[in-house]
């Protein structure tokens, strides 16, 4: 009989809900796709279901209930503002909605937030000895979440942490966030797919030209040698370095974890990011780790995350036990 | 007889010391010029001296004793690294040497971080009653300090809040920190001067052939309507908004002061300012404040500092009242 929270990662294609002990043990889990055409109240009405289906089995005593959602979301309040993820979730808030539906308190937090708290109460954070990271997910788009001291910064409208907009190549291609040359439009894996087809790689990626584009698959040609596909993560780590230039020189933290299904494509693009951040930042160079890729106590380390695609919810199953949602002016 | 602290703005020019009470008022001050030839040894003794002179005068409690450097600066030792406005001051332990010529113990802190914490303490943010907020010193280079709830961000080893510096224009200007394109390569004074001598702009400059060229007698060009001064004013407005693109998404702070001589230049620089930031920052969009000049509680505030001069001296003075000097990691 153990203590346990449950955590809620809300996707646009996949809606998770799993049992965790505070050490960060899944002791059960309940996945279903995200059914969006049936529109938000049935998505919230499949989450409520499962929740209760975890509760009614599980015979320990229940911390909280936290839930990770796509943004932008308002926080403390758990309203969504155009999530692009989520179409016809504006307006939407999710907390009282659960609330209601649960009659327990439930605490939300954004995807991105809640990968890098995992990351720091479960993961490299953990693993390193450091109280504050910065995590970019690069994954369908780019998400950052920031932990200082071991809470979540959220800012003053829980806004903080959209570092994966933001103009850092001026004269880049416009993001529909409204900047240009976003850190988005270089590192998400749909950008990532959008350069091969500018570059013509979508007429000779896979085997068959039926078989979908997609950034790993762009990867597996870079890793084969393929020219136009190395260019093109070079880019990434051209724009993940200036990214992370502007980040370490504002924030000084020990440790920037890279974690989504882009960051596994670190052979790739990780020489340019470095080389990039060390010309860029001279807060790095005061404190470079010897290797880059080894961690160093002490120094700026740039490493790759360590839960995989479970730190989002071990994140929100965490919410609930040690960090209050809460935002600051 | 009231309770005061001793306030210490070191510069390569001047070295001001002050006596200041908790609530900012200053009750005597001491200015003298900063003895670079005669090396940092003489310039301490000077700085010992006149606080040992300020003691000796105030009858009343004395609270502490907080210093203000050029950076970088490591903390919490309180070790200069080549700082570029003190030639001469590399390795040295600014805190600890003053400690020993005075028997006490003494705080010490980077000038851009202790304007903006003044600034927090007893200018706009008290003003506004905020208590969270970022701060860019515009001078001779560009300074920029973070104060969040209350407290100065230092970052692990005291190098946070250089945002002055990080490639904003990846493909601008080198700057002697490394990167191209920083902030200080189009806002300092210094820079305002080089763009007017790449303009063309010395030989028209000032009544006379022999006035120097300086920012703010190109500040006065531009108000009188000369178009190349106009244009420069116009870039320092285009990277001060690129810049404060990156800032307000990772931080989301209800408040981004511009402090240093070259703010004055507001009306030249602010149009192109607010409408890069709005441009390239979606989390501004999410919370302008209706007239961008005018300060909105809860949303995102883009202003002049309000302290002049005075904003790191006092903060130098508050430091021991109600900082602690420390780093996270």
């Amino acid at each position: 009989m153990k203590t346990f929270s449950i955590g809620v990662d809300l996707g646009g294609t996949n809606l998770r809900i799993a049992a965790v002990t505070p050490s960060g043990e899944i002791l059960e889990h309940i996945n279903l796709p995200t059914r969006l055409p049936a529109g938000p109240h049935a998505v919230l009405d499949d989450m409520a279901a499962a929740i209760r289906q975890i509760i009614d089995k599980q015979t320990g005593n229940l911390l909280g209930i936290g839930v990770g959602s796509p943004g932008p979301l308002e926080l403390p309040l758990g309203v969504l503002h155009h999530p692009p993820n989520l179409p016809g979730f504006d307006g939407l808030n999710l907390r009282t909605e659960l609330e209601h539906r649960l009659g327990r308190p439930v605490q939300v937090d954004s995807d991105a937030n809640l990968a890098a708290y995992g990351e720091s109460c479960l993961g490299a954070g953990q693993a390193h000895a450091v109280d504050s990271l910065l995590m970019l997910t690069l994954g369908t788009g780019v998400g950052c979440g920031i932990i200082l001291e071991g809470r979540i910064w959220h800012g003053m409208q829980g806004a903080a942490g959209e570092s994966g907009h933001g103009p850092i190549i001026p004269d880049g291609p416009r993001c529909p966030c409204g900047a240009r040359g976003c850190l988005e439009m270089y590192a998400s894996a749909t950008s990532i797919v959008r350069r091969a087809r500018e570059l013509g790689l979508d007429h000779s990626a896979g085997s068959g030209s039926a078989a979908p584009l997609t950034a790993s698959a762009i990867a597996q040609l870079a890793t084969a040698g393929d020219e136009r596909a190395l260019r093109i993560f070079d880019e990434v780590g051209f724009a993940l370095g200036l990214s992370l230039a502007h980040l370490v020189n504002a924030l000084d933290l020990p440790l920037y974890l890279l974690g989504g299904g882009v960051a596994a494509a670190w052979p790739l693009f990780s020489p340019r990011m470095f080389a990039t951040v060390r010309e860029g930042s001279y807060v790095y160079r005061l404190s470079m780790p010897r290797d880059p890729n080894v961690f160093e106590p002490g120094k700026t380390n740039i490493a790759p995350a360590q839960l995989g695609g479970d730190a989002g919810i071990l994140g929100a199953a965490l919410l609930p036990v040690s960090q209050r949602t809460t935002t600051s002016a």
